[in-house]
């Protein structure tokens, strides 16, 4: 499923980028990822503002107006057409710079949900660590380093989850120079310990403020838990009882093998976890 | 001008990417940027060499001889249809991951050199310096941080250079978070210093490799130049007696304001080393 700002709903496998725009050529531009749930997309408020806090980022102009009217075409369709692969799909907004002289370009994918999700929902995620050569602070004072901006210029998390499966794991948690926890190639880390959840701050560590991570605490706040933005070397975090990847998409998923070293589940705080977190 | 792997000569004003390619959706890919001279692409061995090693990184096949093929079909249609233009252009080669499942995809840009080339030439470059956010040796034994391949994930380069506009200056400089100089967003930076040309090593501080530098190290040699790889802070490279931003299809420029401080320019040593860099 395709659906193309100021066009609709167009064939998905059709070319509709240019060979000349800046998203390709540079990895200049933004997206989102979101969760499609019986005919409606999760945190749609929480998505939309952190696209338009990216395309201000890279100054590409952005209407959040104009992207509510081609998602519910494109959610419409969708519904229409894969009533049968269950209530559940993957939702991608992808910006574009586009070609020197013409305007940016957008549109919104509509995709199954990837088919490894149900099986490390259900297994928890084997994980490595792995350095991000930046330092925990790295991102201080230098907003062209677009610390926090969800860019299309995803290579280096490309490769690392390309590393990760070279490695027989499912995941990686990216650790800065300094030795401090960040994030994951395409989610947030979070750790529970005692009843305080824990997270990286964003800011100067450069990581993406994770939309699922921010209603988790929210709601966790509501239903007695401390939050805490925390930087902690790795061996805090192996310290916790519990350590989730979360994303839109697949959500919280615990940690079962870090490093190499088997973790305990703990399924009554995992279960707390994923509900609070609408999963 | 567009020619496209497997199709040949189409339509440059027509979408050839798909949405969901990676190199649109992940910056995943990879690209060289050379010089059309005379009808005859300048070093290109070394681009193709370079580009092989940057899918190879990767996991993108790369097949060298349908380049050339394809290069040469692009070349001679260029040829024909934009006599007047000159003989110079820029020809960009661009080779994207691909659809899930699918196949990577390669194509071929032929355009004209960039309006501002000629005066930046003429007047030399006015340059800040900036953090690149990485140490010096950020780039050590950790392959998927992708240090030295040139991905199509440019977003900071770009975000580098519109900081650049906003400062009214041509040129971004790259500092490590160490304090030594590395590279230019879309170059290399080298600098003389009596008989001898200095530049940034490759390899830990995760600069590409410059074809250009590279040729000019080479010709330099059989000159009667010392040549260095050289990790140098950036008050070293204040001291130089010239210092040029190099890339293939602007050559060598001489910086001539490096953070609000004039440089005296040296005609002599510039034109030995533009000359012996091809320009």
């Amino acid at each position: 499923m395709l659906a193309v700002l100021g066009r609709g709903v167009v064939d998905a496998s059709a070319p509709i980028v240019r060979a000349d725009d800046a998203g390709v050529t540079r990895g200049d531009g933004c997206f989102e990822g979101c969760r499609l749930l019986d005919g409606v997309i999760d945190k749609l408020d929480a998505h939309l503002a952190r696209m338009a806090r990216s395309a201000a980022s890279l100054d590409i102009a952005f209407d959040a107006d104009a992207w509510r009217g081609l998602l519910a075409e494109a959610v419409s369709a969708w519904t229409n057409d894969d009533e049968a692969m269950g209530g559940e799909a993957g939702v991608r907004l992808v910006l574009t710079r586009g070609a020197a002289g013409a305007a940016a370009s957008g549109y919104v994918m509509i995709a199954p949900l990837p088919a490894e999700y149900p099986r490390q929902r259900r297994d928890g995620l084997t994980v490595i660590t792995l350095p991000r050569g930046f330092a925990s602070d790295a991102f201080t004072a230098s907003p062209w380093l677009l610390g926090g901006v969800k860019t299309l210029s995803y290579a280096v998390n490309m490769a690392a989850q390309r590393e990760a499966a070279r490695r027989a794991v499912d995941e990686v948690v990216f650790v800065s120079s300094d030795g401090f926890v960040l994030e994951a190639p395409t989610g947030s880390v979070v750790w529970a310990l005692g009843r305080t959840l824990h997270t990286t701050p964003p800011g100067a560590t450069g990581i993406l403020g994770g939309t699922t991570q921010q209603r988790l605490f929210e709601r966790a706040a509501d239903a007695g838990w401390q939050t805490s933005d925390t930087l902690a070397r790795v061996d805090e975090l192996v310290a916790a009882d519990v350590i989730w990847v979360m994303s839109s998409l697949r959500g919280p998923v615990d940690i079962v093998e870090l490093d190499g070293t088997r973790r305990t589940r703990l399924p009554d705080v995992d279960a707390e976890i994923r509900c609070l977190a609408g999963f």
